[in-house]
């Protein structure tokens, strides 16, 4: 019997448990093993919920007990999450995450930990909702040199482009996407690209083994956008896109940026609409490949905490030593100005 | 140390040698292991290559040699391919391979010895090249319930059909695909579906655990296609594209067929051009998830096979059992006739 607990049973943290009781009985083949959702942690109680007695609101009844060995951790953000993610791999407990903050700011350290505590840290949640992409990255492509990363990694944003791109205004687009639970009542971190900046810094990390500080990345959002940028774009054959992207560079160094492009129509980007994400690789041997997908959304992401429990907490687990992260603190390079090749032209704001 | 053969030195077994000399460092860090191809099995000989002192001709060298517990088969077809591939699991050697003829008839045979012999019988490189596709559904989405699965999984005539929409006539666009090396000689297995029937049900078997038969799949390719169809669809906003698509149904049948359609352009498989791939997957958790790439080719293919290679070479292998087929005979259902919801009309020629 594998024992999990769950930290943070908001969107996605009970989309885990929905994920684990309608799909039980692929879970438990998968893993070679039953599952019992053993904990809940939450400030709230949840008295209309089955879970209701598994919901604590004491942290100690997680971290010391024993019986429990995989956590979901899906509070966000780096205070509470960061204290609980190092107290429960230090006491060699496996947690797997959507907190895309968390790794993007103590991906290396916390990376390290479990590592030296025998247990996984595992975040395929954190990047592209339930497209499979860090695990893909880690084993079918680990082989291959892969050189360049660019993506579409911002739901919120890319609808907003979408809907700007039939004619809305921003602030009515934005609206829409608010009144259909797209973005948040407070929208900075997907408007301004910190978020899809946060994804591209643990992408290129995966990819190139160092985590560049992801306040470093030159990042602009799509505020100030104009439905005459859209338009002008469209005049092209082009598509406005937020676009998130790394490369590495010959001297070692990693370029990377967030700014909105005209992108061209010949780049498999240009039709990802709507909330969906796509992220393009470029490999030595395997050329471009991409991964596309919702990128949000409870099931989605949830599914893919799901698929790390698994790999984590199989009867079949093979302990496969994680690849740790280098502090790339000074190896980032500031973009290159002008057009890139295969994708189109930055607009300037 | 990893010693390795490779059965067939042409293409992609050339292009594994290449794969694996060129990412030496990254292939041994990622094994945990030096990796030597000890022999090389062909027909031929190849006095200028650096390898020509481990080529055979004589498949006992490889089958008896205990030091070498992996095989690439780069042979193709079903003869000698079949004898060998069996014999190499049945002396628990593992196979790893590209030959999608010979998965899409033996897949449920060998992977039921593989088992039985404490051997692996990997195939990523059948299907799609080098986009990570088998394994991902293997892995991430090992506990999603995928419904449905639509792909363009045959380079060669998705390079016809993009030519085509640029004006060219069939005739035209096969001779320039010849030219450039997309088709072969004789390109009978791609121009008529066969090639990405054996593929699309090699997906289904990985998705639904059954195998029917290639031969029983309603399968048209792209011959009689004119380019009026081409213009016809062009005029609706639409592309032709050869799709290979199956769907599990309620009664446990499995709905499969290939067949020249008009994609609509909310479809992530209307942009999808020339010799590229595009594989759609609909799981009832994840929603919509598409993997994109180069979907021939002796690099990428040699990619996909030495990830594989990798997988089952491990020092950090976790043996993790492979999933086993059923015989799919008798659970073919044939498609309704009219549009196909997302994707658009069937072209009837």
């Amino acid at each position: 019997m594998l024992n999990i607990a769950i930290m943070g049973f908001g969107t996605v943290g009970s989309g885990i448990a929905e994920v684990i009781s309608g799909s039980y009985s692929l879970v438990k083949s998968r893993l070679g093993d039953d599952i019992n959702i053993k904990r809940i942690l939450d400030l709230r109680d949840f008295p209309d919920s089955p879970y209701a007695n598994r919901v604590t609101h004491d942290f100690n009844d997680i971290l010391g007990d024993d019986s429990v060995t995989v956590v979901a951790e899906t509070m966000g953000g780096c205070g509470a999450a960061y204290k609980f993610t190092k107290a429960l791999l230090e006491a060699g407990k496996s947690v797997v995450t959507s907190n895309k903050e968390l790794v993007a700011a103590h991906g290396v350290e916390l990376l390290r930990i479990a590592g030296e505590h025998g247990a996984h840290y595992l975040f395929e949640g954190s990047v592209g909702g339930g497209i499979p992409l860090i695990r893909p990255m880690n084993d079918s492509l680990a082989h291959d040199d892969i050189t360049e990363i660019t993506g579409i990694l911002n739901g919120t944003t890319n609808f907003i482009l979408s809907q700007m791109g039939s004619g809305m205004s921003f602030d009515e687009a934005l609206a829409e996407a608010k009144r259909l639970g797209y973005a948040e009542c407070d929208p900075t971190a997907d408007i301004d690209g910190h978020d899809a900046c946060r994804k591209i810094c643990i992408l290129a990390a995966v990819a190139f083994g160092v985590l560049i500080p992801s306040g470093s990345v030159h990042c602009r959002g799509i505020r100030g956008l104009m439905s005459e940028n859209i338009a002008a774009a469209a005049e092209k054959n082009r598509a406005v896109k937020l676009i998130a992207r790394a490369k590495r560079l010959p001297d070692g160094k990693i370029e990377a940026e967030v700014a909105p492009y005209e992108v061209v129509m010949s780049s498999p980007l240009y039709s990802v609409e709507g909330v969906f994400n796509g992220v393009l690789l470029h490999g030595t041997m395997t050329g471009d490949v991409m991964f596309y997908g919702r990128g949000a959304g409870s099931l989605p992401t949830a599914s893919a905490v799901v698929a790390d429990i698994i790999e984590c907490g199989s009867k079949h687990s093979c302990n496969k030593p994680q690849r740790l992260w280098e502090e790339g603190a000074g190896l980032y390079a500031a973009p290159e100005s002008g057009t890139v090749i295969g994708l189109g032209d930055r607009i300037e704001i």
